[in-house]
């Protein structure tokens, strides 16, 4: 039998590994000293009620001959489906239920939408990025191209004429920089697009997060999309579903390339490699969706952008520059005295027992810069502020 | 963009929908008479009462501060993998927690190991067979080779010396025959799978309907197969998680080919493209194995195993040959007086009302045979036998 010789080609992913040993070596050091991570991309806040009362509901159902459901469509049920069309048309998006595929997360779907393509394309995936982009399509011995993403396009990177490739990756707001496209810049990738018959994959993982109402929350929102883009979105982050797992992927029913249509191909991929997601989460999914449900989730959103409040004035304070934050669970901030990640990591932990991200474990243009994360407690999040306002005094 | 050209070579799979179709055309035909399905794979009986009530606790724990579960690990909780530990040493297999791997059921897994794989290998597969197999394969353009199973071989095939692949595909008990494969035989594929380097798949999504201890349960009671097999095994059928979605997958710790390590493979894909199994299922997975739970598990899969028993007496009676039912929920039946596949759906539809699955629908193999499945109700069931009982005399 012969491996998928692509595994030799990925790089082992140190990033959240190292982090983890440095913060244990400097704990067993410091017994007394604690410790507040702002560092990982999980959430805090518990599921609201709203959910919980729906996925109770649905065990009890699941226990009764009656309410007891068996295998579930693969694209996910209709009550769901339906609620997420809803949720797309607040911002003047038309969907068909076809077009809706329920996923246990969009890392999952991220991964498995990569069956439906040659492995002879190539790849544009901004630098810095979420690690998964690149890993996905090293397994299928796909090539890469990297586009710089850096402070001069304020981690924002365009097309122009010269780029060429076949599918790219645009995650708005940006994990890990916070960065948000706006409209006309969007519609600049989805004009690439076209002309170059390219797939955007668009990940909309944290669109919950954008303040501003100007800025578009799905790729659909702009002219054309529907002709070139799959959008992946997730109920982890707008509620709290990181162990609950349930997401949702869009695929327009229109979507062709060499006279093959896409949505058709991921129907079929889904009914052979995948059963649907459980019915009590999707249940529970849905009910973020009430009125109950939506005023909920807001209130926790709104608790997480009050942590990103305070990190954003104590580094404004200090004049560091930073993107994120406003439309984003995630800061991005210039490491300060130009100081490398690393460098600013272990300074961090050492001096005030702080745990954020290197920028350099997502790439290198990520060398000099730092991730911190809004998904702590407010009360974590103010003292770690105060102790690092005291220490660049 | 180029799309994944194998795609082009995938038979529509017209199996359950010509079924469902001719069904609803009797119906609107008949409205009076009352149809009976014996023909669908999934569970009938709910929940039992230690699954749920493990499920409700973990709901109300993902509503609290303390007790919320964010990510968990990609391969699943300990205390669900130390449980499989478990069930597995009962059959006097030794395995470590690493080799166990939490999936959201045994299909997406199926799916998701070929990942692992060189698209250059010959893989074998048994005639009649899940479709799924097949369909997956094709899907990376691999090379595809049956191996007859039929009435001559008690739809057991076996290998000979002349029997050339790299990866072979094992259903013990099997879907769709109810065939199950004595330890003398599967030693004699283990024996072949070490001689020629190749991968045995072994699905074991069955193994809780076996009723004689003498019979293999897991391709891990066979000695050496722990370096030439992947174990496929779900809470579907078990304790019918159909629509729950759960089940576990065993990569051994020192499964090499190419000198490459399977088994961390596996974890580099998992923690790439997957990321977890809701903690709320795995909950109520980890119920199944409590006493409680056990005992009441155990009476659904009696409550099917007599359906199985109705069945094959009415079979017996009338002379016609079959395999299946005793170890497993489907029962595969000769048409009587050598009546095709879809001849003899039709026959049960229009004189009885009674639907089952045409055996060509599981390969070439299966013509001239029909698929019965336990998973309805017993007065369902009953009915059925009764009416077919009348129709052959």
């Amino acid at each position: 039998m012969q491996i998928n010789k692509n595994y030799k080609n990925l790089a082992q992913s140190y990033l959240f590994s190292t982090v983890a040993k440095k913060v244990a070596e400097f704990s067993q050091k410091n017994p007394d000293k604690k410790i507040i991570k702002l560092g990982a991309g999980d959430v805090s806040r518990p599921l609201c009620k709203a959910v919980t009362d729906a996925m109770h509901l649905a065990v009890t159902e699941m226990g009764t001959k009656e309410g007891f459901h068996g295998y579930g469509p693969e694209q996910g049920y209709d009550f769901l489906r339906n609620k997420i069309k809803n949720y797309y048309k607040r911002r003047s998006v038309e969907l068909e239920l076809n077009e809706i595929f329920i996923s246990d997360g969009a890392k999952s779907d991220l991964g498995n939408i990569l069956d439906l393509f040659d492995k002879d394309n190539t790849v544009l995936i901004p630098d810095p990025v979420y690690p998964a982009y690149v890993d996905t399509n090293k397994m299928n011995g796909r090539n890469i191209e990297y586009i710089d993403a850096n402070i001069e396009n304020e981690f924002l990177p365009l097309p122009d004429k010269n780029l060429k490739g076949d599918i790219v990756y645009i995650c708005s707001p940006n994990n890990p920089t916070g960065a948000v496209y706006k409209k006309s810049q969007l519609e600049l990738w989805v004009k690439w697009a076209l002309e170059n018959k390219a797939l955007i994959i668009f990940d909309a993982a944290y669109e919950c997060f954008i303040s501003d109402d100007s800025l578009p929350h799905s790729i659909f929102e702009i002219e054309g999309a529907k002709k070139c883009a799959i959008e992946f979105c997730s109920f982890s982050k707008i509620a709290g579903f990181t162990g609950t797992r349930c997401g949702y992927t869009i695929v327009p029913a229109d979507l062709e390339y060499e006279e093959m249509n896409l949505n058709k191909m991921w129907v079929r991929r889904q009914t052979t490699k995948f059963n649907g997601v459980s019915y009590i989460v999707q249940k529970g999914a849905e009910a973020v969706f009430t009125e109950q449900g939506y005023a909920e989730i807001m209130e926790n959103i709104e608790y997480y952008k009050n942590n990103a409040l305070v990190m954003a004035n104590t580094l404004e304070k200090h004049g560091i520059w930073y993107t994120g934050g406003i439309h984003s669970p995630y800061i991005w901030m210039q490491c300060p005295n130009n100081m490398k990640s690393w460098d600013f990591f272990d300074y961090l932990l050492e001096n005030v027992a702080v745990v954020g991200t290197p920028g350099l474990g997502f790439g290198k243009n990520g060398e000099g810069f730092f991730r911190l994360t809004s998904f702590g407690t407010y009360e974590g999040t103010k003292e770690a502020m105060e102790r690092i306002d005291k220490l660049l005094k």
